[in-house]
């Protein structure tokens, strides 16, 4: 299965909701050894760079972080503002 | 099926090989109007900041782009370097 399927089953389900949306998704697999919890330092980052690219209220952005032995995956959802049409 | 069941289907197919990974994927729903194309942009800005937290080879680095309809992914495959310990 391709990536491009996964995110298409889960478009399917929310497909009359025509708003713009943006999700990241971080995995991290530590392969067993001690190496440092970055995730959520570089999730604030990743949010201050996309905001360069488009207009992001604080309050449509969800986060959610997964953890299960040494994989570790943040996603980032983020439905972005209406256009100035209205 | 949650985010992580996706990855830790993957993570089955190569868990002989123990490297550190990280993976970004950026999926980009647009809702049918004519928003701009950030993503390539927006992916040289992301590497900037993780290699703030990781150092990077660019050679380690794999970038794969999924167009769909007004549905975009971009999914960046990293393989961290070993750690200093051989």
């Amino acid at each position: 299965m391709s990536i491009l399927s996964y995110f298409f089953g889960e478009k399917k389900k929310t497909a009359n909701v025509a708003r713009e949306r943006l999700q990241i998704i971080l995995a991290h697999e530590r392969a067993g050894r001690d190496a440092p919890d970055y995730l959520p330092q570089l999730q604030k980052e990743l949010i201050d760079v996309i905001s360069k690219y488009v207009a992001i209220n604080a309050d449509d952005i969800k986060v959610q972080l997964e953890k299960k032995d040494d994989f570790e995956v943040l996603e980032v959802n983020i439905v972005l503002p209406e256009p100035a049409r209205r």
